[in-house]
């Protein structure tokens, strides 16, 4: 594919082929051009990209099942870890999609279910052009994979070796919305909760089997209300603090360090908490915090709605809103790492772009008037604060 | 910076961290912090991401200096390729600028010069919301640039070897434009065409300088009308067959092939032409070439812009151009390598994204009504035609 081998015509002003090593996709894709005499509907479907993380298409279902997990997993072991966030994920899904529904009047999810021949699918539920939201959309999904042997030693903090070794079977599984309303005064949600689970590899005899936690919530608003954003991170704190005192401090500035986007010097929003590679704590406790910092969404989001979703507002308010949209869809595509490696290994596509907002916009070196309401946002995107 | 250590909260299904070592930003990236307590202004300037390949950050100019050539390249060789070649392209920008003006009617293009300390920089014009075009901008740029030893490698088609090699100097001049209408009817347009020029790396004696030239042409459209789309390839196989036969097949095909999204399995538009890295053919013949190929972007696009500018149009065409504008943003962002590799290496962020729309749309799984006119397109985009 024409990507691995020619430059770029873009408006960049570094006007040279991008040094080659140095912009060789992560993975190889290969596309399936057997596709190309057919129903373009069908084309679209079947030009799904294909990678050295072999993630099998998925395929829609008519209803939801009892659980995605393989059978060789459900029965044997309802209380496993796996099983028991399946369900706490399912459950966030419903409570999560009841309270917008709720709190949006009108607009109701409308919902796809898709798996996976192998083992695992998905339930993604999108509303969208609500009565208070223009985008809503949360997921949850199962993952059955095979994961590169340098991806399960970088896990393990191993250094790549050149060492032949097999491929690592994994397990994923995770719930994940991103909240757009339309009231430039009421803020968007994302948040994400996400357990993953390596087999041990078949080569490398002795070497355990990997499982860690991930996940966050945070929260990106187009206008400073302090008592909204205070709200917001004590919610996150006390989930937090039920677990470990140093949870919070720590997850809020991992959040504001994650969701940095480099070429504009700026974060996405402002902030929350966000963890990752969480393992070294009781897998029982870690499973309650994930579960707490679930049940925690709606009383920290739903409130702050209540309070803006009717606010009155301008056309300099809703094109500012339109600006900040720009700056989350360029963190998505430009540097969300779940965004651009689905992307890329061909995960369900409509539900991976869902994160993007029905509309946003970019005009050309924008800059706040120094003291306005807008210029007060971007500076506390620019430098953190601590709220609370 | 965190972005190198922690996973993806994204709304993907595939909820695990990528894999580390197939996700490790290509660059490494470091951030000015000493901005962080500054004039959130200033913050946002010198946020600038410093990169392995040493770009300086620019510096604004009050005036247009008649060459951004350093006085070494300039003085003794204003005949060289590198004096001519951006002789050639600011006269294109000239003469591309005033054209969209007459053509729009009241919009005006926003100048903005800039420079290098060490050598090199550009002009940047910009003209938002005029009569017909919501955004269009046309850039010149002159780099000087250190490039990593593997870089001037895979340039050369050399194995990557593990024997220690210093930096490469290099030479980029180009210009880059991407010219976005308001009426759905009429297309977006986008041409870049550079030159490019290395010194012999120091540490491999013998080792020769590399010259090629690079860019293309290609139109953009929400809407098919077969005689725009004639007309426009035609211009481009015009001004390829003065100079090689074979150069309209080759570069059209080429063209299809860059501007692929494949996690949407479709094109980005309707094509045109591209090309990269072409150095085996007399030098002069590509100046010429390249000189030839800017000067058909206004004899291509301004007569379908005359006939499509005052096309009426539903809200439902309007959403459609949003959508399409969407793909654009995503091509742009994802693989555009261009695009990506300018902003991980400090180039001019305003002057890399003067290429995305004033405004774009994204809608949860959006599927045209087959046999529709939004259909057609899509169909153009997912299996390319040949129009001439």
């Amino acid at each position: 594919m024409s990507l691995s081998i020619s430059s770029s015509p873009s408006p960049s002003p570094l006007l040279f082929p991008p040094p080659k090593t140095l912009t060789l996709k992560p993975l190889t894709l290969t596309l399936d051009h057997s596709a190309s005499r057919q129903n373009p509907r069908l084309r679209l479907r079947r030009a799904a990209v294909r990678s050295a993380v072999a993630i099998e298409k998925e395929v829609p279902e008519a209803e939801r099942p009892d659980t995605f997990l393989r059978s060789s997993d459900d029965s044997s072991h309802s209380s496993s870890v796996r099983s028991r966030f399946e369900k706490m994920i399912r459950a966030a899904q419903d409570e999560v999609c009841a309270a917008i529904e709720a709190a949006d009047g009108g607009g109701r999810f409308q919902e796809d279910v898709w798996s996976r021949p192998g083992g695992g699918g998905g339930i993604s539920r999108v509303l969208q052009d609500g009565g208070v939201w223009e985008k809503a959309g949360v997921n949850v999904s199962v993952v059955y994979g095979m994961m590169p042997p340098e991806a399960y030693r970088a896990a393990k903090g191993v250094k790549d070796s050149s060492e032949k070794a097999g491929p690592v079977p994994f397990f994923a599984a995770g719930i994940s919305s991103v909240l757009h309303p339309k009231n430039p005064f009421a803020p968007t949600l994302h948040f994400n909760y996400r357990y993953f689970e390596t087999d041990a590899p078949k080569d490398a005899p002795g070497a355990p089997r990997q499982w860690w936690f991930g996940g966050g919530t945070d929260l990106t608003p187009a206008y400073i209300f302090e008592e909204d954003v205070k709200h917001f991170h004590e919610v996150q704190k006390q989930a937090c603090d039920k677990f470990d005192p140093s949870f919070y401090p720590r997850f809020k500035k991992w959040c504001d360090d994650y969701f940095f986007i480099p070429h504009r010097g700026e974060r996405r929003g402002l902030g929350g908490i966000f963890f990752d590679d969480l393992n070294d704590y009781d897998q029982e406790m870690l499973l309650g915090f994930a579960t707490e910092c679930a049940k925690s969404v709606v009383p920290a989001y739903i409130p702050i709605i209540e309070r803006r979703k009717d606010t009155p507002f301008t056309e300099h308010n809703k094109a500012w809103q339109q600006l900040r949209r720009g700056r989350y869809v360029e963190f998505n595509l430009v540097y969300d790492r779940g965004t651009t490696f689905g992307l890329k290994t061909g995960g369900r596509i409509e539900s991976i772009l869902v994160s993007l907002p029905l509309t946003a916009r970019w005009e050309y070196d924008h800059q706040p008037e120094e003291g306005s309401e807008e210029w007060k946002l971007l500076d506390a995107c620019v430098s953190p604060k601590e709220w609370i």
